[in-house]
């Protein structure tokens, strides 16, 4: 472990000397009885939008899937791997999780990749490409706006992103009956990393607010 | 957001209040010059083992991807959805991180799958069949052992699992490259739940062992 | 006695004006009244693994065992000589000793001979690759694996042998049955020489874990 | 690991504390270095007679089989088990020792069993029987001596016994060209339990006497 990162390192002694020292029961409860989350969060990769941080979270209470954008794709039983999906049958299936929360955030690279394409892709691959293309028809309805500003369009992408993986969710068998027995809520958010604003989706709406203290 | 978990609204009011209000300065800076993580942490969505808790890293210090047992699938440019290789790409290629680490966790209800199929599936599509049956021919080889006990095989395919990811992950041009430039490195770590021991993978022999203060 | 180790008469020497100064009393009665240990412990002949030391045990306090690599035959009463079976014998009906413990090692070099038989036998009798041929059957399986690095197949074996004398020494009568009437207890450990770590084996699943404070 | 006998896990509490604390880095050496050991000590199982304890030794330093009676039986290259001669290969072979002392002991029970046999043996297997009569032409001529008391005669063949111990080690190829070529030597000494006396034999005259401070 010669050039293990001693960030990593320092970091975790600082854990253990404090929050696991403090939690230690705990921990070694959740590991005797198992994990038992209510909620599934669906989040995005970038360093600035953790959603243990966000939320003040501890060892247990949140299950989380982090990709890029946080996007869900629609049902697809095709015999291949689906990591999302996967995660997702885990949490609904296997955790009988009450809540999922599909988590987007602003100035995420991913959506902003899907807005302006690159021109050459960063690998033969196009993994980015190719994952950011589950969005295609929508994002090309943005792109076309003469009237939105650019971080407008971004914006709005990154919601409108968060309201077809809710609907892409929805896809899911599991998930559409449990959801239309009223045991599992849909929920969606989106954090502001410059100021920190969290907004919340409304169910009915569709639309995004903040929520009073 | 009638039924959005006051769990999740109390939390951020938490993060708010402290976190962020000592930090807001922090946010804003990130917010403007973008993320810059050094490290790309490649995690299970298990509600026990969310790196910035166990490596107490705070905002922009860790691009993280967690899929069901933080696993790796090699290289496949087949311009399908790839959650894991798209994020891997953005990490390496766009946000040009120094480490990659591959993290995995005891008591992994992932590898615990792999290890003891279900008789019938979670659901028709078998998702998580599917997606743990890229270990298949490492976990029948850990299967078959009629000399470890239950406990014993699944700490096993544990670290197998990452040394294969680790493997995996060299499939692909870009990691192999920078690797290979020493621009790069891989390492490999396994956390245990009830203990809050950290094991860390040597590059060379892919043993775990625990790091001395 | 002209070259009889000089270490071994200063460290006399020491015993004398220390231990033994301290303890006579306790050693004329032991003398007296006769050895009454309660607890067998069947080790190996590692000179870094002296149960002495690392129980901290004083005269009187345990039968102690030695063999390359702890190893306990099956009970065959076949009228030749038997070391171990023999010293068994002695504790278990002679002394009535109420617990018995197997105590393995890391970095065993029995363990590691049977893994990597030499080439060349140390000697035409092969006296050490007769003797850890007992491990033979479960030997195999671990060496197949192509899986487990080189140390992670010395301890599953040091431990999977561990487990093994357990089951040949219940295959003794006396012990059978006197284990079943609740009068003898079998237990198995496993000692980390380089971090110190004593790891103890659970007599239900075999797993072995180290003891809390 | 319920009824794991408590006075261990204090008495390696003790030991971490104390020995291991002050010695941790001497273990790691010798757990990187590996075990060389210059002196192998065959002694009894007896739990009053612990070579480590007598000649206050530390980790690293003595290489011990340990038997009923401190026995050492002649080659016998019959493919079957044999503890002592595997060790014995193993000491001298493999570790190269320089030294090798046949401990023997006062009050020792296997020679008190070989004096005076029980009626009925211990078991059907007749361990110890079988194990003592590797004596048997010696035990004879000191149990029909008529001018012996019981002590004398215990005395006398617990003495006869490391050197007969000493000649039988003599039998083994490795032994005795080592010896020849004066690169290994071979011991005997008796411990006196209830004086804490340790007497030394004389190579030549195979005399027992006490070495002056």
């Amino acid at each position: 472990m010669k050039n293990f990162p001693e960030r990593l390192l320092s970091g975790y002694r600082d854990f253990m000397d404090g929050r696991y020292a403090a939690e230690h029961e705990r921990y070694s409860e959740l590991a005797e009885a198992g994990q038992k989350p209510e909620i599934l969060v669906i989040a995005c990769c970038d360093s600035r939008a953790a959603p243990e941080t966000i939320f003040n979270c501890g060892p247990g209470e949140l299950f989380v899937v982090r990709n890029v954008a946080n996007l869900v794709p629609p049902y697809e039983p095709d015999g291949t791997y689906h990591a999302t999906s996967a995660a997702l049958e885990f949490a609904v299936q296997a955790l009988r999780v009450k809540h999922i929360l599909v988590m987007g955030h602003g100035r995420c690279g991913g959506i902003s990749a899907a807005l302006d394409p690159a021109e050459k892709p960063l690998s033969p691959g196009d993994f980015i490409g190719q994952w950011m293309s589950m969005l295609a028809p929508l994002t090309e309805q943005v792109s076309s706006s003469r009237v939105l500003t650019r971080a407008e369009r971004q914006t709005a992408l990154e919601r409108i992103s968060i309201r077809n993986s809710i609907a892409n969710l929805m896809t899911f068998p599991c998930v559409n009956i449990l959801a239309g027995k009223g045991k599992l809520s849909l929920h969606g958010a989106w954090f502001d990393i410059s100021t920190g604003e969290l907004w919340v989706m409304d169910a009915e709406s569709g639309d995004f607010s903040r929520p009073g203290r």
